[in-house]
Protein backbone atom coordinates (compact mmCIF):
# COMPACT_ATOMS: atom_id res chain seq x y z
CA UNK A 1 0.00 0.00 0.00
CA UNK A 2 2.56 2.68 -1.25
CA UNK A 3 2.06 6.53 -0.73
CA UNK A 4 3.69 8.70 -3.39
CA UNK A 5 3.78 12.66 -2.89
CA UNK A 6 5.25 14.31 -6.72
CA UNK A 7 5.73 18.07 -6.26
CA UNK A 8 6.01 20.16 -8.85
CA UNK A 9 6.11 23.70 -9.73
CA UNK A 10 2.79 25.33 -10.95
CA UNK A 11 2.94 25.60 -14.39
CA UNK A 12 0.23 24.09 -15.98
CA UNK A 13 0.07 20.71 -15.38
CA UNK A 14 -2.87 18.95 -17.43
CA UNK A 15 -5.58 16.74 -16.05
CA UNK A 16 -4.16 14.32 -19.05
CA UNK A 17 -0.42 14.32 -17.56
CA UNK A 18 -1.53 14.17 -14.00
CA UNK A 19 -3.21 10.71 -15.21
CA UNK A 20 -0.17 9.33 -16.95
CA UNK A 21 2.10 10.47 -13.74
CA UNK A 22 -0.56 8.45 -11.21
CA UNK A 23 -0.40 5.49 -14.11
CA UNK A 24 3.33 5.52 -14.64
CA UNK A 25 4.05 5.89 -10.83
CA UNK A 26 1.72 3.15 -9.41
CA UNK A 27 2.65 0.49 -12.78
CA UNK A 28 6.66 0.78 -11.18
CA UNK A 29 5.59 0.05 -7.78
CA UNK A 30 4.21 -2.90 -9.35
CA UNK A 31 6.78 -3.90 -11.41
CA UNK A 32 9.90 -3.17 -8.68
CA UNK A 33 8.00 -4.29 -5.72
CA UNK A 34 4.61 -6.43 -6.56
CA UNK A 35 2.84 -3.69 -5.26
CA UNK A 36 -0.85 -3.86 -5.63
CA UNK A 37 -2.37 -0.67 -7.28
CA UNK A 38 -5.61 -0.69 -5.97
CA UNK A 39 -3.96 0.31 -2.87
CA UNK A 40 -1.50 2.69 -4.13
CA UNK A 41 -1.97 5.99 -3.71
CA UNK A 42 -0.71 8.83 -5.45
CA UNK A 43 -0.83 12.64 -4.07
CA UNK A 44 0.36 15.64 -6.97
CA UNK A 45 0.95 18.92 -5.42
CA UNK A 46 1.55 22.02 -7.51
CA UNK A 47 3.74 24.34 -6.18
CA UNK A 48 3.39 28.25 -6.97
CA UNK A 49 6.56 29.09 -8.57
CA UNK A 50 7.06 32.48 -5.71
CA UNK A 51 7.01 28.98 -3.46
CA UNK A 52 9.78 27.20 -4.60
CA UNK A 53 13.52 28.14 -4.17
CA UNK A 54 16.45 26.85 -5.62
CA UNK A 55 20.19 27.89 -5.17
CA UNK A 56 18.78 30.01 -2.72
CA UNK A 57 16.41 31.80 -4.98
CA UNK A 58 12.59 31.73 -6.23
CA UNK A 59 12.99 29.23 -8.67
CA UNK A 60 12.08 31.78 -11.25
CA UNK A 61 15.14 33.56 -10.71
CA UNK A 62 17.21 30.36 -9.92
CA UNK A 63 16.45 29.56 -13.51
CA UNK A 64 17.09 32.59 -15.17
CA UNK A 65 20.80 32.27 -13.82
CA UNK A 66 21.41 28.79 -13.71
CA UNK A 67 19.13 26.01 -15.39
CA UNK A 68 16.45 25.23 -17.89
CA UNK A 69 14.81 22.75 -15.87
CA UNK B 1 4.34 18.11 20.39
CA UNK B 2 3.11 16.02 17.74
CA UNK B 3 2.20 17.13 14.29
CA UNK B 4 -0.74 15.74 12.09
CA UNK B 5 -1.52 15.73 8.28
CA UNK B 6 -4.62 14.98 7.12
CA UNK B 7 -4.75 14.71 3.59
CA UNK B 8 -8.34 14.66 2.06
CA UNK B 9 -9.91 14.85 -1.45
CA UNK B 10 -11.14 18.53 -1.86
CA UNK B 11 -14.59 18.05 -2.23
CA UNK B 12 -16.58 20.83 -0.12
CA UNK B 13 -14.89 20.09 3.84
CA UNK B 14 -16.89 22.68 5.85
CA UNK B 15 -15.03 24.41 8.55
CA UNK B 16 -16.70 23.04 11.23
CA UNK B 17 -15.81 19.41 9.59
CA UNK B 18 -12.49 20.94 9.76
CA UNK B 19 -13.10 21.95 13.66
CA UNK B 20 -14.09 18.16 14.32
CA UNK B 21 -11.42 16.91 12.72
CA UNK B 22 -8.48 19.13 14.60
CA UNK B 23 -10.64 18.47 17.97
CA UNK B 24 -10.73 14.69 17.36
CA UNK B 25 -7.26 13.89 16.53
CA UNK B 26 -6.09 16.13 18.90
CA UNK B 27 -8.02 14.67 21.68
CA UNK B 28 -7.14 11.14 20.51
CA UNK B 29 -2.93 12.29 21.00
CA UNK B 30 -3.89 13.24 24.67
CA UNK B 31 -6.21 9.68 25.33
CA UNK B 32 -3.32 7.36 23.80
CA UNK B 33 -0.05 9.34 24.45
CA UNK B 34 -1.14 11.85 26.95
CA UNK B 35 0.25 14.29 24.40
CA UNK B 36 -0.80 18.08 25.73
CA UNK B 37 -3.32 19.47 23.37
CA UNK B 38 -1.83 23.25 23.49
CA UNK B 39 1.48 21.72 21.48
CA UNK B 40 -0.47 19.55 19.38
CA UNK B 41 -0.61 20.72 15.58
CA UNK B 42 -2.76 19.50 12.67
CA UNK B 43 -3.13 20.55 8.81
CA UNK B 44 -5.13 19.68 6.65
CA UNK B 45 -4.50 19.43 2.71
CA UNK B 46 -7.41 19.27 0.70
CA UNK B 47 -6.59 17.71 -2.60
CA UNK B 48 -7.68 18.24 -5.93
CA UNK B 49 -9.88 15.04 -7.52
CA UNK B 50 -7.25 15.20 -10.83
CA UNK B 51 -4.55 15.08 -8.29
CA UNK B 52 -5.11 12.40 -6.50
CA UNK B 53 -4.61 8.99 -7.79
CA UNK B 54 -5.69 5.42 -6.72
CA UNK B 55 -5.24 1.88 -8.33
CA UNK B 56 -3.21 3.96 -11.21
CA UNK B 57 -6.25 6.08 -12.17
CA UNK B 58 -7.41 9.89 -11.12
CA UNK B 59 -9.87 9.29 -8.24
CA UNK B 60 -12.68 10.40 -10.03
CA UNK B 61 -12.24 7.09 -12.40
CA UNK B 62 -10.92 4.94 -9.84
CA UNK B 63 -14.46 5.56 -7.97
CA UNK B 64 -16.45 4.67 -11.01
CA UNK B 65 -14.54 1.99 -11.54
CA UNK B 66 -14.49 0.05 -7.88
CA UNK B 67 -14.95 1.83 -4.75
CA UNK B 68 -17.72 4.39 -2.99
CA UNK B 69 -14.85 5.75 -0.84
CA UNK C 1 -9.38 7.70 0.76
CA UNK C 2 -7.87 10.12 3.15
CA UNK C 3 -4.08 9.87 4.13
CA UNK C 4 -2.78 10.82 7.65
CA UNK C 5 0.48 11.44 8.89
CA UNK C 6 1.00 11.64 12.74
CA UNK C 7 4.50 12.85 13.86
CA UNK C 8 5.41 11.97 17.68
CA UNK C 9 8.47 11.99 19.49
CA UNK C 10 10.05 8.80 19.98
CA UNK C 11 9.13 7.60 23.01
CA UNK C 12 8.43 4.25 23.28
CA UNK C 13 5.18 4.27 21.56
CA UNK C 14 4.19 1.08 21.66
CA UNK C 15 2.55 -1.49 19.25
CA UNK C 16 -0.65 -1.16 21.25
CA UNK C 17 -1.08 2.29 21.54
CA UNK C 18 0.24 2.59 17.50
CA UNK C 19 -2.78 0.33 16.75
CA UNK C 20 -5.27 2.90 18.85
CA UNK C 21 -3.73 5.97 16.79
CA UNK C 22 -4.24 4.21 13.67
CA UNK C 23 -8.48 2.98 14.69
CA UNK C 24 -8.79 5.93 16.48
CA UNK C 25 -8.35 8.57 13.36
CA UNK C 26 -9.78 6.19 10.67
CA UNK C 27 -13.21 6.18 12.41
CA UNK C 28 -12.75 10.27 13.02
CA UNK C 29 -12.73 10.43 9.40
CA UNK C 30 -15.60 7.89 8.88
CA UNK C 31 -17.67 10.25 11.78
CA UNK C 32 -16.83 13.63 10.13
CA UNK C 33 -16.57 12.83 6.51
CA UNK C 34 -18.52 9.39 5.78
CA UNK C 35 -14.63 8.58 4.49
CA UNK C 36 -14.72 4.64 4.00
CA UNK C 37 -11.77 2.95 6.14
CA UNK C 38 -10.60 0.41 3.99
CA UNK C 39 -9.17 3.15 1.73
CA UNK C 40 -7.39 5.33 4.95
CA UNK C 41 -4.07 4.74 5.17
CA UNK C 42 -2.15 6.31 8.69
CA UNK C 43 1.26 6.59 8.64
CA UNK C 44 3.13 7.26 12.54
CA UNK C 45 6.62 8.33 12.29
CA UNK C 46 8.42 8.65 15.29
CA UNK C 47 10.79 11.01 15.33
CA UNK C 48 14.30 10.93 17.59
CA UNK C 49 14.16 13.74 20.21
CA UNK C 50 17.47 15.78 18.65
CA UNK C 51 15.64 16.21 15.55
CA UNK C 52 12.86 17.60 16.81
CA UNK C 53 12.93 21.23 17.64
CA UNK C 54 10.40 23.67 19.59
CA UNK C 55 10.66 27.20 20.71
CA UNK C 56 14.46 27.00 18.74
CA UNK C 57 15.79 24.36 20.78
CA UNK C 58 15.86 20.31 20.59
CA UNK C 59 12.57 19.44 23.06
CA UNK C 60 14.51 17.32 25.64
CA UNK C 61 16.28 20.86 25.89
CA UNK C 62 12.60 23.14 25.26
CA UNK C 63 10.95 20.88 27.43
CA UNK C 64 12.98 21.76 30.68
CA UNK C 65 12.58 25.45 30.25
CA UNK C 66 9.13 25.67 29.43
CA UNK C 67 6.19 23.04 29.15
CA UNK C 68 5.43 19.56 30.11
CA UNK C 69 4.40 18.37 26.67
CA UNK D 1 20.72 17.60 -1.74
CA UNK D 2 18.78 19.31 1.10
CA UNK D 3 14.68 19.71 1.29
CA UNK D 4 13.00 21.67 3.36
CA UNK D 5 9.32 21.89 3.63
CA UNK D 6 8.06 25.70 5.12
CA UNK D 7 4.76 25.64 6.20
CA UNK D 8 2.96 28.60 7.28
CA UNK D 9 -0.53 30.25 7.61
CA UNK D 10 -1.82 32.00 4.74
CA UNK D 11 -1.59 35.61 5.95
CA UNK D 12 -0.66 37.83 3.06
CA UNK D 13 3.18 36.53 2.92
CA UNK D 14 4.53 38.38 0.35
CA UNK D 15 7.14 37.50 -2.64
CA UNK D 16 10.05 39.38 -0.73
CA UNK D 17 9.18 37.43 2.07
CA UNK D 18 9.09 33.90 0.76
CA UNK D 19 12.58 34.87 -1.43
CA UNK D 20 14.22 36.11 1.93
CA UNK D 21 12.70 32.68 3.69
CA UNK D 22 14.51 30.81 0.79
CA UNK D 23 17.47 32.32 1.02
CA UNK D 24 17.97 32.51 4.56
CA UNK D 25 17.64 28.46 5.11
CA UNK D 26 19.55 27.91 1.87
CA UNK D 27 22.48 30.13 3.73
CA UNK D 28 21.98 28.27 7.01
CA UNK D 29 22.48 24.57 5.78
CA UNK D 30 25.60 26.00 3.84
CA UNK D 31 26.75 27.14 7.05
CA UNK D 32 25.98 24.32 9.27
CA UNK D 33 26.53 21.09 7.20
CA UNK D 34 28.17 22.42 4.41
CA UNK D 35 25.38 21.79 1.87
CA UNK D 36 25.56 23.14 -1.44
CA UNK D 37 23.01 25.70 -2.26
CA UNK D 38 22.30 24.95 -5.51
CA UNK D 39 20.89 21.67 -4.62
CA UNK D 40 18.99 23.00 -1.86
CA UNK D 41 15.54 22.99 -2.48
CA UNK D 42 12.85 25.07 -0.43
CA UNK D 43 9.04 24.59 -0.93
CA UNK D 44 6.63 26.83 1.39
CA UNK D 45 3.51 25.58 1.86
CA UNK D 46 0.65 28.64 2.52
CA UNK D 47 -2.19 26.67 4.67
CA UNK D 48 -5.50 28.49 5.26
CA UNK D 49 -6.55 29.27 8.67
CA UNK D 50 -9.04 26.58 8.77
CA UNK D 51 -6.63 23.92 8.01
CA UNK D 52 -4.79 24.56 10.67
CA UNK D 53 -5.23 23.29 14.58
CA UNK D 54 -3.73 23.87 17.73
CA UNK D 55 -4.70 23.13 21.07
CA UNK D 56 -7.89 21.18 19.37
CA UNK D 57 -9.07 24.44 17.88
CA UNK D 58 -8.49 26.48 14.62
CA UNK D 59 -6.09 28.57 14.91
CA UNK D 60 -8.05 31.48 14.52
CA UNK D 61 -9.87 30.07 17.56
CA UNK D 62 -6.59 28.84 19.07
CA UNK D 63 -5.31 32.64 18.90
CA UNK D 64 -8.38 34.16 20.48
CA UNK D 65 -8.03 31.89 23.70
CA UNK D 66 -4.57 31.57 24.29
CA UNK D 67 -1.28 32.72 22.34
CA UNK D 68 -0.55 35.52 20.47
CA UNK D 69 1.58 33.90 17.76
CA UNK E 1 13.26 20.24 -10.58
CA UNK E 2 10.16 17.90 -9.18
CA UNK E 3 10.35 16.50 -5.63
CA UNK E 4 9.08 12.78 -5.19
CA UNK E 5 8.51 11.17 -1.77
CA UNK E 6 7.64 7.25 -2.07
CA UNK E 7 6.26 5.93 1.54
CA UNK E 8 6.38 1.60 1.55
CA UNK E 9 6.37 -0.36 3.82
CA UNK E 10 9.79 -1.67 5.47
CA UNK E 11 9.93 -5.27 3.85
CA UNK E 12 13.27 -5.99 2.86
CA UNK E 13 13.65 -3.22 -0.18
CA UNK E 14 16.50 -4.16 -1.64
CA UNK E 15 19.49 -1.04 -2.81
CA UNK E 16 19.00 -2.32 -6.51
CA UNK E 17 14.64 -2.11 -6.02
CA UNK E 18 15.20 1.24 -4.81
CA UNK E 19 17.72 2.36 -7.76
CA UNK E 20 14.92 1.49 -10.14
CA UNK E 21 12.61 3.06 -8.42
CA UNK E 22 13.99 6.26 -8.59
CA UNK E 23 15.46 6.00 -11.97
CA UNK E 24 12.02 5.00 -13.17
CA UNK E 25 9.87 7.89 -11.34
CA UNK E 26 12.72 10.43 -12.71
CA UNK E 27 12.47 9.27 -16.35
CA UNK E 28 8.54 8.95 -15.94
CA UNK E 29 8.92 13.15 -14.66
CA UNK E 30 10.97 13.54 -17.46
CA UNK E 31 8.64 11.90 -20.01
CA UNK E 32 5.56 13.23 -18.82
CA UNK E 33 6.51 17.03 -18.17
CA UNK E 34 9.53 17.56 -19.72
CA UNK E 35 11.40 17.68 -16.09
CA UNK E 36 15.11 17.41 -16.06
CA UNK E 37 16.65 14.71 -14.22
CA UNK E 38 19.49 16.71 -12.82
CA UNK E 39 17.18 18.36 -10.97
CA UNK E 40 14.54 15.53 -9.79
CA UNK E 41 15.25 14.42 -6.32
CA UNK E 42 13.56 11.32 -4.84
CA UNK E 43 13.13 10.27 -1.01
CA UNK E 44 11.95 6.92 -0.34
CA UNK E 45 10.96 6.41 2.89
CA UNK E 46 10.64 2.55 4.65
CA UNK E 47 7.83 2.45 7.19
CA UNK E 48 7.65 -0.06 10.06
CA UNK E 49 4.50 -2.57 9.52
CA UNK E 50 3.32 -1.04 13.20
CA UNK E 51 3.40 2.42 12.21
CA UNK E 52 1.44 1.87 8.85
CA UNK E 53 -2.54 1.51 9.12
CA UNK E 54 -4.86 0.78 6.59
CA UNK E 55 -8.88 0.01 7.25
CA UNK E 56 -8.24 1.13 11.11
CA UNK E 57 -5.57 -1.98 11.39
CA UNK E 58 -2.13 -2.14 12.11
CA UNK E 59 -1.01 -3.09 7.91
CA UNK E 60 -0.01 -6.73 9.47
CA UNK E 61 -3.69 -7.43 10.40
CA UNK E 62 -5.17 -5.65 7.77
CA UNK E 63 -3.57 -7.69 5.33
CA UNK E 64 -4.26 -10.78 6.85
CA UNK E 65 -8.52 -9.58 6.99
CA UNK E 66 -8.88 -8.11 3.73
CA UNK E 67 -6.06 -7.82 1.09
CA UNK E 68 -3.14 -9.28 -0.33
CA UNK E 69 -0.95 -6.40 -0.96
CA UNK F 1 2.70 28.28 14.29
CA UNK F 2 5.17 27.64 11.45
CA UNK F 3 6.15 23.74 11.41
CA UNK F 4 9.52 22.76 8.87
CA UNK F 5 10.62 20.11 7.81
CA UNK F 6 14.25 19.41 6.65
CA UNK F 7 15.36 16.40 5.20
CA UNK F 8 19.10 16.00 4.58
CA UNK F 9 20.87 12.46 4.11
CA UNK F 10 22.16 10.35 7.33
CA UNK F 11 25.79 11.32 7.03
CA UNK F 12 26.85 11.95 10.79
CA UNK F 13 24.97 14.81 11.89
CA UNK F 14 25.76 16.00 15.04
CA UNK F 15 23.30 16.86 18.05
CA UNK F 16 24.74 19.91 18.11
CA UNK F 17 24.92 20.51 14.28
CA UNK F 18 21.09 19.56 14.99
CA UNK F 19 20.25 22.28 17.48
CA UNK F 20 21.93 24.94 14.97
CA UNK F 21 19.56 24.05 12.34
CA UNK F 22 16.79 24.25 14.75
CA UNK F 23 17.42 27.38 16.12
CA UNK F 24 18.93 28.77 12.74
CA UNK F 25 15.26 28.15 11.27
CA UNK F 26 13.07 29.26 13.72
CA UNK F 27 15.00 32.61 14.33
CA UNK F 28 14.56 33.02 10.32
CA UNK F 29 10.63 32.30 10.92
CA UNK F 30 10.95 35.05 13.91
CA UNK F 31 13.21 37.68 11.67
CA UNK F 32 10.76 37.30 8.44
CA UNK F 33 7.51 36.74 9.74
CA UNK F 34 7.49 37.81 13.40
CA UNK F 35 6.24 34.27 14.26
CA UNK F 36 6.20 33.53 17.72
CA UNK F 37 9.60 31.33 18.40
CA UNK F 38 7.65 28.86 21.03
CA UNK F 39 5.22 27.97 18.62
CA UNK F 40 7.90 27.16 15.85
CA UNK F 41 8.40 23.40 15.41
CA UNK F 42 10.79 22.02 13.59
CA UNK F 43 11.48 17.91 12.23
CA UNK F 44 14.80 16.87 10.76
CA UNK F 45 14.58 13.78 9.07
CA UNK F 46 17.92 12.16 8.07
CA UNK F 47 17.53 9.76 4.76
CA UNK F 48 19.65 6.69 4.07
CA UNK F 49 21.69 7.45 1.20
CA UNK F 50 20.37 4.24 -0.68
CA UNK F 51 16.44 6.12 -0.11
CA UNK F 52 17.73 9.62 -2.02
CA UNK F 53 18.02 9.81 -5.51
CA UNK F 54 19.25 12.92 -7.60
CA UNK F 55 19.35 12.54 -11.52
CA UNK F 56 17.76 9.18 -11.46
CA UNK F 57 20.60 7.70 -8.92
CA UNK F 58 21.01 6.97 -5.87
CA UNK F 59 23.09 9.85 -4.50
CA UNK F 60 26.41 8.43 -4.01
CA UNK F 61 26.13 7.38 -7.37
CA UNK F 62 24.91 10.91 -8.43
CA UNK F 63 28.03 12.61 -6.61
CA UNK F 64 30.28 10.61 -8.42
CA UNK F 65 29.14 11.27 -11.57
CA UNK F 66 28.17 15.22 -11.04
CA UNK F 67 28.38 17.42 -8.32
CA UNK F 68 30.21 17.57 -5.09
CA UNK F 69 27.25 18.63 -3.30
Amino acid sequence: MPFVNIKVTREGVTAEQKAQLIEGVTTLLKDVLNKNPSTTFVVIDEVDLDNWGAGGLPVTEFRKRALNT
